[in-house]
């Protein structure tokens, strides 16, 4: 504990700071801990502990701390026992700063009326001990107030202040400064929830592909030549060798293909040293990668796509319904519209023409999720099989969500004879390869379109964009 | 197909080489796609098409063809139909070179005596179609039954042959030349059986962890400092700025600990810029990383690695023992004994001392899996919790197996104050931090120990040591 002397030992059973857990540990042995968010009316009355930031200190006498855990926020009331009930304990609560980490032990109880503002509104705790495990600094250099605050809620509070109708001034925290202080940032619950659907998204991606066969691996990030061209790559020393980072699994991941693992899937970092700062590129994201061997056809991997990502998006709109929630309050989005019609393209598409091409299926067809197949060779890498029947078109796809390409994919060329460069990429296909196609698409990028995000730096933790590599 | 022609027509509808795999769509329509591996005795009779690696070819009239896909075998022989029946398709399969891939059309059937050297031993397809849709070159650079065979068995057949007895030369594939042409290695049954193995560690590592509330996270591999210090880091140059890769995720999985995120997860690689060539030893690997917020203790770290690895041992056991059984069938191993004691060590161990220590536990307590706890804080690093009682101990474990260290966990620092350096790691811990401890360990290290392997290069598919960055 913080302070010594004898004729204090009593109150800071009950509240004061805690230097270690270990000497909470006798304090707090008869209060099961429990998660906030599991809090319900059916624990009115029995004892709990919980360990949550402090959102803002409420009242003076009864309610008097608003706490949070794991994005579910609770109302703590005096107990009024311990420590002589002087209010001690309120005024220990209303002197900590906010976030700073509390551990407490108390009752839970039914307030009379449904508290407001938390998202715990039919339970409250009767706090019977209180203490701080971690004192945040008292001034923060962003509010997570602030910084859960939606563009609409900003807007309108400045139009009121502009009318002089208000008093408060409210901040608006701007993106550059929430990815400084992105350890802040994140405690939002729509960065909360973004995060929690990331981690959704890539489960299903696993437990659907591990349903049907495919094997997870993980190739090399260090790798000799550079995979894709010369363009856009990191280059490194490698114990003397000059080496780069991967900027897709694409050649290991055929390797691995053509060695009798008939269908194979990873998830890894990807790295592209790109110098363009859009919404929509990153230099480090999580590659979602696939590859698998063909009987018939490539159209047998589009088949994947579209399973893997109906899949997809009926689980998140079925089990993920309050995280979609706590993001759409800050930052609003229209569910996205059902799948999906396939189309052969006459050229590669640029930005403005993917938007254009969007509108017009989403009028027509009614829905936010296609694919396009069959590119021009030319707009295609050179591992991508060219068509049997007109080798001026290719094997190839992509897929669209909200009018942005999100996939890309294709049959690969296994005929050795057909590939130029790159010894050891050729040299795999020379001991037997069978056909095989694939794809690869950005977890990050999913999640922004699936949640109509707008911007690929909210859903990288920290993100990579060519001028940030901090934090 | 290959050849042209009037007069070849009806030929090339039953074996040739094919171009690509649609051409052969019209002629495979009747017989659905099924995988070597799941054929059966309840198969009899059906129609099936299979693409699998030719192995070799076996007769002259009847049996004609063994083929390999996804690890499992089947013996092929001819069914005499079409084609004029003149032997013309076995004559063709017996000028497939070895690996070539080849798609076969026909009938289930059962043979009178369980076929030798195969792993489907009660069934063969009757061939009614064979087309090779890629030829391997007639010259293997290794033999994938080379590179299966046994260390017994080469020593074995090294005796024989020195005694005269034998005419075959046995060829012993050495680890690095195995490495060069990883993509014919990695199509021994041993190897298949590792990465699925592999394959699967890392899937009950992360549904353990779901089904407990951990969250799965990414954190990024390009960051500005060195993440523990300067020493066996990759630097590179990040648009101008100075970078290295991660040696850990250690920083920004702590970061988003105290974001709200009670106990988070990651799967992902970690680079360390090794100069010693070992065993154990890899430059680039994938860590499988654990944090989360502690209640009492950092014994509740203890405890997840505990459950973790008892269900992952019992999971391997019950559910993998025919990979298990295709490895051991290379690499003779003894099953792993069972968990576990906790120990207290008085000082930092070498490889020495651990291998010593192994073998006291083995025999005293008849366990190959155990934890270490409280080592001596000069030995941990500097973000590692002081014992309360003791700051001369840190809050800090280690975990065996097989007489190997293969997890390093431990409380971390959550106070700002008792950490010196790194602005962005201090920085985070200002804002409020909860109490938090957690492990890492190498997904390649776990499989080595748990099968035995003695060399982290069998256990990475395409091994980064220091002089290796190829393939």
């Amino acid at each position: 504990m913080a302070s010594g002397g004898e004729h204090h030992e009593e109150e800071e059973d009950y509240y004061g700071d805690a230097a270690t857990i270990g000497a909470l540990r006798r304090l707090y042995a008869g209060y099961p801990w429990v998660d906030v968010a599991s809090l319900g009316p059916e624990s009115s009355g029995r004892a709990c502990a919980c360990a949550a930031q402090a959102v803002r200190s409420v009242g003076r006498r009864v309610a008097f701390l608003v706490m949070r855990q794991d994005g579910a926020t609770v109302q703590c009331v005096d107990a009024g026992g311990g420590a002589g009930g002087d209010g001690g304990m309120a005024r220990f609560a209303a002197g900590l700063s906010r976030e700073s980490v509390v551990d407490v032990a108390g009752a839970v109880s039914l307030p009379r009326e449904p508290v407001r503002g938390t998202t715990q509104q039919a339970v409250e705790i009767r706090v019977e001990k209180l203490h701080c495990v971690s004192r945040a600094v008292p001034a923060l250099p962003i509010g997570v107030d602030d910084a859960a605050r939606s563009e609409e809620d900003v807007a309108r509070a400045k139009a009121v202040s502009s009318c002089r109708r208000a008093g408060g001034q409210v901040v608006h925290v701007g993106h550059d400064k929430r990815l400084d202080y992105r350890v802040i940032d994140l405690r939002t619950a729509a960065n909360q929830a973004i995060f929690r659907v990331q981690c959704e998204v890539e489960n299903i991606f696993r437990q659907m592909l591990l349903s049907e066969g495919f094997v997870g691996i993980h190739t090399p990030k260090l790798i000799g030549g550079s995979s894709e061209g010369a363009a856009a790559v990191f280059r490194l020393d490698y114990n003397g060798q000059p080496s780069c980072l991967a900027q897709s699994p694409q050649l290991h991941k055929q390797m691995v293909l053509c060695d009798g693992f008939g269908r194979v899937f990873e998830v890894g970092p990807v790295f592209r040293a790109e110098h363009s700062n859009t919404h929509r590129h990153l230099c480090e994201f999580v590659g979602l990668d696939v590859e698998m061997a063909l009987r018939d056809h490539y159209i047998e991997v589009c088949h994947v796509v579209d399973r893997l990502f109906v899949a997809m998006f009926d689980h998140l709109n079925d089990k993920c319904g309050k995280e979609l929630e706590a993001i759409r309050r800050q930052y609003p989005f229209q569910p996205l519209k059902k799948p999906g019609y396939t189309w052969t393209p006459w050229a590669d598409l640029n930005t403005e023409a993917e938007k254009k091409l969007g509108d017009l299926v989403r009028d027509r067809y009614g829905t936010e999720f296609y694919m396009l197949c069959r590119y021009p060779s030319a707009v295609r890498p050179f591992y991508t099989m060219p068509c049997p029947e007109d080798p001026r078109y290719s094997c190839s796809f992509d897929v669209f969500v909200r009018a942005e390409e999100i996939i890309s994919g294709a049959q690969r060329v296994h005929v050795p004879e057909l590939l130029a460069s790159i010894a050891t990429y050729v040299n795999a296909f020379r001991y037997g390869a069978p056909p095989h196609g694939g794809f690869g698409v950005g977890l990050e990028r999913v999640v922004m379109l699936f949640c109509g995000l707008g911007n690929i730096r909210k859903t990288s933790l920290f993100p990579r964009v060519p001028r940030r590599l901090a934090p």
